[in-house]
């Protein structure tokens, strides 16, 4: 199972982290910025341009620190079609320089539907006679609103093609807990969710070989209360953890999402990796060093905490 | 505000209903497909091409008779870029031809991710001197697992922009049960959604002349009971209804979702429509007559119960 190949890579490179690729033009130096609108003016493709520059520069700053991208579909989209052919190009071009590439989608949706979500993303679509992936990402982020039947067509591809998801448990922002708090009879409703996880785990028989499910779960570092409740409850589920940096969890915060192997979680920075840059002095030409520092001072300020065996 | 816009356009046409476009190549006429192939080849573009080709025919053969389309965004992710500038190009083709749009994305994240999720469907990207709308839909669908943080990005652009959005109450498919069923307190989980959006349409002045909210509900036709309770309590949510026809709903079933005006919900058939010619035992070529005959039938079928004041 795919969640073996991201835990191997972490345990490669000494770094339980991934480098989020969140890009807005407000991030991105004004000479990379100049050069694109200089080739394609004032439009969505020479946004997706910068986007392409700025994002592939990161990836050949980050591929020997970090084990894993996970690139925002969102900020993506934005652009539309030409934001969506650049996320294409930085999907293979990360999976080509070794990294695991999470797609930050969250989608959910009924099951004939979510065939399709999952096709594009860990799977691929029969056109003629040939087998067509658009993407062909390690992983997806996915919402579990739907049920159990907006995870299956996920979980079949994890099976078929060695792939993994992580399921929305307990997200970082402040409303998380309008919904994933509530209390339903026993238990709560973010616990319902990684009760799914679990259960779709067995059934399908998604266990993989260093012990943990294809099924992972995303639990805010923004939480460390909930982090370590869940980590001692769901032993099977590997997590991503958003919210290290910008958003306010430190690394104190995010040790409790590891087990005593230092295993079973990756904790995500886009900001703090991205925008690294703005706070050198310079004028954004040291992008990719500076991107490439904080990389390294996150992976090393984690280790303080957490010791990857 | 924008469900003003829906109710009018529902209203002149005395048609409660909306035509989904959830293309699959295996929906598509041999002719088209033959042609689009022609041109491009087994390749992703090629498979936009068909879709175009198939999905501007439908736009053609329904825009007199349907207010609405909804167009399944999975569907065009699954051809990569390809398929995402052709639903570029089908969201102004339908907007040009009097249709309100609602793009089914059932998206949802943290609030600076909304707002670029918000930013695509709804709103626009400011790029140089330029601000521009890759998608300019008059509608998205949402999820909420992530509470109002997720919602807020959207609801300004309804304000500010004359739109309006979907949000996932109780949706159609049968795991639909498995959290959004759950009992929290005196609440069920899926009327805890349903109360966000009241105290949002209230906090951000949501409400429209018409007397719907900006914020609506997406309620399954699968669950006649469950679409009557939440008509009874939400009476300023404006309802979509997924679920009639392949997926089972009745017309009488559908009948509880509007007000005793015929006011205050659309009901969506995709497969229905879409793979009309299927049934009529042609090749294909009578596409669009088929689809049209189904979407009046539809409308006629849903009109024994419902008269749309």
């Amino acid at each position: 199972m795919s969640m073996d190949v991201l835990q191997e890579k972490i345990r490669q490179k000494k770094n339980p982290t991934v480098a989020g690729l969140d890009p807005r033009l407000e991030f991105i130096p004004a000479h990379i910025l100049q050069e694109a609108y200089d080739q394609y003016g004032h439009t969505l493709q020479g946004a997706a341009e910068a986007y392409r520059l700025f994002c592939r520069g990161l990836i050949d700053a980050l591929h020997d620190v970090v084990p894993a991208v996970k690139p925002q579909s969102a900020y993506f989209e934005v652009l539309g079609s030409a934001g969506i052919a650049v996320l294409e190009e930085l999907c293979a071009y990360a999976k080509s320089q070794g990294l695991y590439v999470i797609m930050d989608a969250k989608r959910g949706d009924i099951g004939s539907t979510c065939e399709a979500y999952a096709s594009a993303y860990l799977g691929g679509v029969q056109v003629g006679d040939q087998i067509i992936s658009p993407f062909d990402c390690d992983s997806v982020t996915v919402n579990g609103y739907l049920g159990t039947d907006a995870l299956k067509p996920f979980t079949t591809l994890c099976k078929a093609r060695n792939k993994s998801i992580f399921l929305l448990v307990k997200t970082s922002n402040q409303s998380s807990r309008e919904l994933q708090d509530l209390i339903a009879g026993d238990r709560v409703v973010h616990t319902v969710v990684a009760d799914l996880a679990i259960r779709l785990t067995d059934k399908e028989q998604l266990m993989g070989a260093s012990g943990w499910s294809a099924i992972g779960a995303v639990v805010g570092a923004t939480h460390p209360k909930d982090l370590k409740a869940l980590r001692e409850k769901y032993q099977k589920l590997f997590f991503l953890v958003p919210g290290y940096g910008a958003q306010g969890g430190k690394a104190k915060d995010v040790q409790y999402a590891f087990d005593r192997f230092g295993h079973g979680a990756v904790v995500n920075s886009s900001r703090g990796i991205m925008c690294a840059w703005q706070k050198t002095g310079g004028d954004g030409h040291d992008f990719m060093d500076a991107a490439r520092a904080e990389a390294i001072r996150m992976r090393d300020d984690i280790g303080r905490f957490v010791t990857v065996l």
